[in-house]
């Protein structure tokens, strides 16, 4: 990919003379931003723009091209690959619109791009983008006119959409954080995001991604990549409802995903995920400075109000506020007027305003071992102290390297002032207290996070019997039909699931015998593959305490199930003991379209019915992921035994998810599945799928 | 409080000709702001500041004098107050800072300035603050040196504290939102933030107010005035956590509060909270705007990605696309190209830029019905578009106008054209997508909301005992002692609040015997003043279904109680009926420091222990906020009979709740008050308080 970012020579295919000509905004782009190699512009009606020759085809060209940037319209396109690939042009950026988001007959010319590409071994970006910008060299050919309003800088931003890529940078440029590069990438017919991200996350300029998606084409790779990243990776993934969709599916042809995967995969592979503006400026500041690595702050504010919204905003953030020392605060004590200010943490400076004295306090405040970040608001009142807050800027910038902690520089001052530091010093300028420490917070998670993404070694592979579950699969497939009940039960076992297995019973006679046989109380359900939630009809009866009752439920359910599915074959029904005590989970996944297998676990009854309480993740899990969905469950406490509950055995709850996970894994045939419910006991008791549904797809 | 902003003449206390005195700021402030009345400087040592002559003391100010501003040393403050008296002053700020927030001895020459103030009639602002400012009249006397850098506007800021203050004007002027009235209030001595609130409320060059409070003092006219209030009320109450409680009582002398009833309080009387300042600047931009009466909004935008994110917001935010009629789109449809968009709402406008089609797109759009507010999202692309781009805003304002409906303005442009906008056009300029959106949806809430609190008749009065409850207080208060089990679900009846009541046994024969009339089986509980978390201790037996298991019961709880409360006397088991079927919920009510009686509802067991589910109002409570408390709970879908659950009696439980919020509201001596569990039944079955605490305190 370096190659469409690092060209030696340009060639704007698309430029006319005309005043409303595109192209022409390319190649006057390319000269503002400098780029340091050869432009060439080319259009069929040839001409001049400046002083610069147009050349009627590539093949006109008389020296090598690296790259080509297309603008012409839809149809003309694969001509004018062919002509590139002849040219031995094998780098392109396809800018021109009115491919598959607007009309099906575009299919085909798309289809023949992909032909011509294959056949000359051309990648190309888009079509439908507004290309690459490169900070480094002044590569820059977006088709709008641009001036230079971004300065250089190490963030990189991968988009799918143009527009909402441009108002990246002009959020970044307001907030004067520095680009280095930018690659709109449209309908992604050749080049994915992904491909852009592999290649960012070893670029040398670029320590810090911005994603911009509408759809996720291939979820496992976006994950593998991202968690190679040794960068913060911040994505902004919308197309997220069902009002978007359709906007979506005719801007950039994306397809919605379920996004509770999303948001799983994306904190499985230590991606950031932003849903506002607000959060894209507060990240890319944050993670500008070193990280906080723990969770212990030192708040210094010149304004008494600022730090008592900051003491609020530290609490909700899950901060404390560090202990000072008394042998620090004899040593801050000096500075302060005697019994005005209260020596403390939030520390208040008042009315004093000391550029030395500010620059020790901070410096002694990182040198503490409790402090692992600090907050400095910084309130200038009047235009008089403008020179000095400068100094004070410049002071912390050297702090922070020095020390390698995060200072976060929170000023409230006159615009002009406040975008002149923004412009003038490469260091994160804060204006909105409370976001300052959610930055922080930001900065801490993702530490945390990233220590976990890089130390990932713990998914388990248990010995099962995959012959077994191979063959309850094949003979379903054969039938073309789901899994039953009994099988179902019967792969969960081969995966050393415990179930409560039961005995199958296909008339009256047969269940009160395996009831006998069981011993009561007993449970009874059907078996039926055109059944799949049982209990709506009727297909469920537990507590069956004597033979008379068996008989009695059994009666009952045939009838039901012949008033519900009149045209259900019924393969029998299972006589099961009854099993209590503990509490009910619901284990479940899946086959995603963009994730592949994912894994579910809820607390039953109506915790997932009403609350819709449920983890999920993406399969294959770690030990330490497992652990970590159940503990994020709404309800973990009632698991864990707060306030006089019983314990549950938590770890076999750990070992069934990481079973089920392999599963998922294994069997991708699975394209569904629930064990609903999942019993889990007390202590050390182990758990027992007492359902579950497999369904083949 | 009017005389605090329209004095015809000022007096500023303090000034000196040393360069580093901060009474010269006011005078220049004064100046610079073009007050247009007379500025009296006065200091001891007399002089001149430029060509102005300072007084040695108001008496020496020939003239008569409206308003003195005072930034003198703390112990010279009552001295002055009282040459301010004797010279007719009525109405004082006092900046000087040093008082109660910092030293005890300070609290005598407190005591003093109110003893001065009382003496001679004077109302004052402060101390401990930065004074006030009036754009109408160019009355601007805080002490720091401000240039004109807010532009004049219909918003009034009240605020605990100065340096907040300054920041809110900072973001507004970066918002190019205008200021009308602005006051510092401090340590609120004399007057408060209310009174000041209650002026703003009438006063006509205000229509938006925002509040920076750290603490709350009668949270009860708070409401009362807001409640009144036609003008939407932002609050920013901080000092909710434990971590900002050190700093701000030495700040600004702030207690905490308990942030629910903020909260509860704040929605009742329809002031609008927020807590950082990314929703500042959002609701202060928005509420500029007509409101957003229901929920069906159109996006209209020049970006397709812009289009989803906006979309997905929408969802978020709970509004609805509105459908676009056929003859509408066949109106749209003519100004494009065909094929090129998909005439949908959110309407796509792609690189089509013809500022009448879009403002024809837009007053069309306002006219249908079902559109009840408009996203524009405009993405410039270049300055050329920048003129075109100010005209297209023009005819936004005027639509707007025209129709009463809020069009949400965001644009993408080179910082430079977004700060012109905003300093140019009194028109809200919204640069984050999401957050447009999200502003939005508090319009439509601010606007539901403000209905509510508008047309508040349904408080209900019932008939009650109050005679039986009032004497049983006045019993447990004359023995110094809080109210017995059986005394508390006495007073419930009174109120109608329907319960188990049970007999009083005093020995195992009598419980044997009180069982039997009741039947079984029976639950027991213990009487006892002393222990008031019964169950904790093996306080309440359950299920007991013989005789010998209520002597068996009763023997053991005794035991108990000896061994955990050696030294509680026992007044006696209560007998009751064991009552089963329904819900368990948890009622209960206490008397709040600043808002007084306050009732809350919560579903019982675990949603309370471990989810901490529940909702609180300040009381008296109206039928309908009796509702909403029960719909607001995460649950209540249970109660609603979601997902084959029965129903509930919800109209039991609503009449319960308004009869509790009458009770407390009867009888402040009820510090505390839970009934736990109230047993809620299904269908009309009613309810029955099972078991109750008061306490007195």
């Amino acid at each position: 990919m370096r190659e469409f970012f690092y060209p030696s020579s340009v060639a704007v295919i698309g430029v006319s003379s005309l005043p409303t000509n595109l192209g022409r905004n390319i190649v006057a782009n390319l000269v503002e931003y400098g780029f340091n190699g050869i432009v060439y512009a080319v259009g069929p009606r040839g001409g001049m723009i400046e002083t610069r020759r147009i050349y009627r085809t590539v093949g006109d060209i008389p020296d090598n091209v690296d790259l080509a940037v297309i603008l012409t319209p839809a149809h003309t396109v694969p001509g004018i690959l062919e002509e590139c690939g002849q040219k031995g042009i094998r780098w392109v950026i396809i800018e021109t619109a009115g491919f598959s988001e607007y009309a099906n007959e575009a299919l085909q010319i798309e289809e023949e791009m992909i032909r011509v590409a294959d056949e000359y071994g051309i990648r190309f970006v888009g079509p439908n983008c507004i290309g690459a910008i490169n900070m480094e060299n002044g590569l820059c050919v977006p088709f709008p006119r641009l001036r230079k309003f971004v300065k250089p800088g190490d963030v990189s931003i991968i988009t799918q959409s143009g527009g909402v890529g441009m108002s990246a940078l002009n959020l970044m440029a307001n907030d004067g954080l520095g680009l280095n590069k930018f690659v709109s990438v449209g309908n992604m017919l050749d080049i994915e995001a992904e491909d852009m991200l592999e290649y960012l996350i070893t670029d040398e300029g670029t320590s810090l991604i911005f994603l911009y998606l509408e759809s996720i084409r291939d979820g496992r790779r976006l994950m593998e990549i991202a968690r190679r990243s040794k960068k913060p990776i911040l994505a902004f993934k919308s197309n997220i409802g069902k009002l978007g969709q359709n906007i979506a599916l005719s801007h950039t042809v994306s397809l919605t995903s379920d996004d509770k995967v999303v948001d799983a995969a994306f904190h499985q592979a230590g991606i950031i995920r932003i849903h506002d503006a607000t959060s894209f400026g507060n990240n890319l500041k944050i993670l500008e400075l070193p990280p906080m690595k723990g969770d212990n702050l030192a708040i210094i504010s010149r304004s008494g109000g600022h730090a008592v919204i900051a003491a609020d905003a530290c609490e909700l953030s899950g901060f404390d506020l560090a202990h000072f020392p008394d042998s620090y605060l004899r040593r801050i004590e000096k500075h302060f007027r005697a019994s005005v200010i209260r020596l403390t943490n939030p520390l208040d400076l008042g009315d004093l305003f000391d550029l030395d004295v500010y620059a020790e306090i901070v410096e002694q405040t990182l040198q503490l071992d409790d402090v692992d970040g600090v907050v400095f608001l910084h309130t200038s009142l009047s235009e008089a102290e403008n020179q000095t807050s400068r100094l004070l800027l410049e002071r912390l910038i050297e702090l922070v390297d020095k020390y390698h902690k995060p200072v976060a520089y929170y000023v409230s001052a006159a615009a002009q002032e406040v975008s002149y530091l923004k412009q003038n010093y490469n260091f994160p300028i804060f204006t909105l207290v409370v976001e300052t420490i959610r930055a922080l917070e930001i900065s801490h998670r993702y530490y945390v996070q990233s220590q976990k993404v890089h130390t990932r070694q713990d998914i388990p592979t248990f010995e099962v019997d995959k012959a077994e579950v191979r063959s309850l699969i094949e003979r379903a497939k054969a039938e073309s039909r789901d899994l039953l009940l009994s099988e179902a039960l019967a792969i969960l076992e081969s995966y050393s699931i415990p179930t409560v297995r039961g005995i199958v019973a296909l008339t009256v006679a047969e269940a009160r015998t395996a009831a006998e046989e069981i011993g009561y109380p007993v449970a009874i359900k059907i078996i039926a593959e055109q059944i799949s939630h049982k209990s709506d009809v009727g297909g469920v009866q537990l507590n069956l305490r004597n033979s008379p009752a068996v008989a009695a439920a059994f009666e009952d359910m045939m009838t039901r199930i012949q008033v519900a599915y009149p045209e259900a074959g019924v393969d029998g029904i299972l006589v099961q003991p009854m099993v209590t005590g503990g509490r009910e989970l619901i284990l479940g996944g899946r086959q995603d379209p963009q994730f592949g297998p994912v894994v579910m676990v809820g607390l039953g009854g109506i915790f997932v019915e009403i609350f819709e309480e449920s983890v999920v993740r993406v399969a294959p899990i770690s030990r330490h992921e497992a652990v970590e969905m159940i503990e994020s469950l709404r309800g973990a406490q009632i698991l864990q035994g707060a306030r006089g509950h019983k314990r549950s055995d938590i770890e076999a709850l750990v070992e069934a998810l990481l079973r089920l996970s392999q599963l998922l894994v294994d069997f991708p045939e699975i394209k569904e599945l629930d064990i609903n419910p999942l019993r889990l006991f007390h202590a050390r008791g182990g758990c027992r799928a007492l359902d579950a549904r497999m369904i083949l797809g």
